[in-house]
């Protein structure tokens, strides 16, 4: 079937599902959680041909992993579909209800965003996770796996179509795309699809927000910085460098740059350069940085570089304002922190920092839906529009205006015969 | 100046304004009413000007209109800025507050969004409206008026500059772009704007929207449907369908087309014809309404036609759901009403219609931020993502994730020697 049939179908099944009752879409993750559990061997075969194919291909190690699901990965799936069903519904919360006039009432209701658009690369778990999360949200999805993947995310496809099928819902509300130019294709459809959320590498993300007019919920790159106040506990502040740095260092909220108030360097820096040399950080510093210890030399790029790994920029500021613009300037708008004893000094960073996330006195590591609290985790956002920092299904969900009456026209309004009352009501 | 250098100025007086306070924001506004009637002479000389040039080049009548800025338009933008005094401050609200575990607690909090392109055609008081929605919640903004209105708009910034000058907020805040290469120039400046406003016709809104990778908050078309259900008051109908065609016909949020159930057609459809007749309305049928009244026949693209005049398409559907595909295929996601005396057709209506604002026995016409008591209107939206419908103030805000630690780290988290508490706090 061509991409715009494919396409049409599913907004079709969008409305169809945007209406399902929470218990319909519960009872559907609960069916799609004890076939992933009943059809494990099945999975783990499709699986296994994958990863023959890509042993053959000579794929690197820690892509035979993601691409791997084994039965420790299923067994998490099947949680992960569990808690999701735990999670209050998302459809239908009034978040403004207003009386215009006796008898014309307007609520503001929440309800899906119609159809995701999802590209991700090789990980074949996130195929059963970003769906789980449309279906609990009412969302219908077209989904682009890798290629690496492509017989394992076929298996899982029939699995949970076969599964929701079961509670009613039809097959249409999910489609997976196989090729590349259908992912150009899908780019272009902006009257079929409402939101795109591209998951991989930050080339890869720039690349998708490039070439689509469609909103995009992503983000491009993780330039997190920490800066180490005048009035900071040194020893505090080794401590949160260490973890922002080193606790995962390829993820998008580890530190790459370090910035320090020249009154506190020469107390901490060599505090900083002991703790980092023992977990084989290596240090680049500006020329102040190198009067106190010893590094290689940053250039200016490293201030906009994102290392995604062991490596750690470090520069000396006078100042929390120098430090604040160093960030507004050079960040990428994620997740920066403070370190201080100074609550003045701490709040104006707070109010400052033009970032998602602004955290003070505490790794930013924890910048994450799920260490944030909020149940499931869509992605992490570095736009400002619509959804910003960690993402849950709020971000897939829009709201409409609905007005009830009996009758009422504009024109007694317009001519002063009549007039709004704007009453608040309760939710 | 160069546009990158206005711009990049802005910015920076951005991340000044999103500081301030309530108390110096509303005394700007009232600095601002109380220069905009002290130097209303200044003003109306300077929009002379801009009169009588735009009279040598022939300009019509209804842009003359739209153009001049006389003492009781003055009066009004002058009521205007008092009233948005009165708003509750958009800035600083938290939505979100948790305690993530013991001494670690996120908040969400709404902050402005930055700096607000807005690009405006002829009329000098969206000048000051949007810049002064701009002040009261903090964002920066670029302005691209009509070149008709140069002289006007000049005037008005400096006046509302100086105003604002005097209570200590930097110059920087709002720029005046003058010339079409700067429009495109800022299309482009992502990394310095966040939103673009653009107000004019559907035409001018889909080419800023198809050149431009920041996001764009407007609409492009309000292609609204009014649906008479078998069910239906027919006297209401017609009195609903009268002031959703007539009252404005020029406005997006009339309609354009009226879906008839046959049960109901040849009782409701005479009645409708005389009164649309009694007020010039021309009516466009599909073949079945023709069998029931006369009048011109209504060709496939009518469905897709926004008149924005006093012309009516008309087409007799046999069910509801009939109603729903028809408006959700060939209608813009602006308003959509039911007339019926069926809760449950109504309800299914409301669910099923992917519109910003479904009605239920009353006019479209009620589809405006004024109306809906939102205290100022920023513009319409048919987009979904980040504001729907008539945007207040809301639209042009966003939040950041603030957490406030003690030299917490990920690490004991992740090794299980500490858990989170994900205790809701209050707010």
């Amino acid at each position: 079937m061509d991409l715009l049939s494919i396409a049409s179908q599913t907004r079709s099944a969008a409305g169809m599902l945007a209406r399902t009752t929470p218990e319909t879409r519960n009872a559907a993750l609960a069916t799609m959680a004890d076939a992933l559990a009943a059809r494990a061997d099945e999975i783990r075969a499709a699986n296994e041909q994958d990863l023959a194919a890509a042993r053959q291909e000579g794929l690197a190690a820690p892509l035979l992993h993601r691409l791997s699901l084994d039965d420790k990965k299923i067994t998490g799936l099947v949680s992960g579909l569990r808690s999701l069903q735990s999670l209050p519904d998302p459809i239908g919360q009034i978040s403004v209800r207003t009386e215009l006039s006796p008898g014309l009432v307007l609520e503001r209701i929440s309800c899906p965003l119609g159809v995701i658009g999802i590209v991700f690369e090789s990980r074949p778990d996130a195929f059963v996770q970003i769906a789980s999360l449309c279906l609990k949200s009412g969302n219908a999805c077209l989904l682009k796996g890798g290629r690496e993947a492509l017989q394992t995310n076929r298996k899982l496809r029939d699995v949970l179509l076969d599964a929701t099928a079961s509670v009613g819902i039809p097959r249409t509300w999910m489609a997976l795309l196989e090729s590349r130019d259908e992912v150009q294709g899908m780019l272009s459809l902006d009257r079929y699809i409402d939101l795109i959320i591209p998951r991989g590498s930050n080339e890869f993300v720039r690349q998708i927000q490039a070439s689509t007019h469609i909103p995009v919920l992503g983000h491009s790159a993780g330039i997190c910085h920490l800066y180490v106040d005048a009035d900071a506990d040194a020893e505090m502040a080794v401590r949160i460098a260490v973890d922002a740095k080193t606790q995962a260092p390829a993820t998008c909220n580890s530190i790459e740059t370090l910035l320090v108030h020249s009154e506190i360097a020469p107390a901490f820096l060599p505090a900083l350069k002991t703790a980092m040399d023992a977990r084989s950080v290596r240090l680049l510093g500006d020329d102040r940085t190198r009067t106190v210890i010893p590094c290689d030399a940053a250039t200016e790029s490293d201030w906009d570089t994102e290392y995604l790994d062991t490596i750690l920029s470090v520069k000396i500021v006078d100042s929390a304002d120098e430090a604040v613009r160093h960030i507004n300037r050079h960040g990428s708008r994620h997740t920066d922190a403070i370190v201080t004893e100074n609550k003045s000094t701490a709040e104006t960073f707070l109010a400052a920092v033009d970032s998602a996330d602004v955290f003070w006195n505490c790794s930013t590591r924890f910048a994450d839906g799920y260490r944030f609290g909020l149940g499931a985790e869509i992605g992490i956002s570095t736009g400002k529009i619509h959804a910003r920092g960690p993402v849950g299904l709020e971000g897939i969900m829009t709201y409409k205006w609905l007005l009830r009456g009996h009758g009422e026209t504009v024109a007694p309004f317009a001519d002063g015969s009549a007039s709004f009352t704007h009453r608040p009501l309760p939710l």
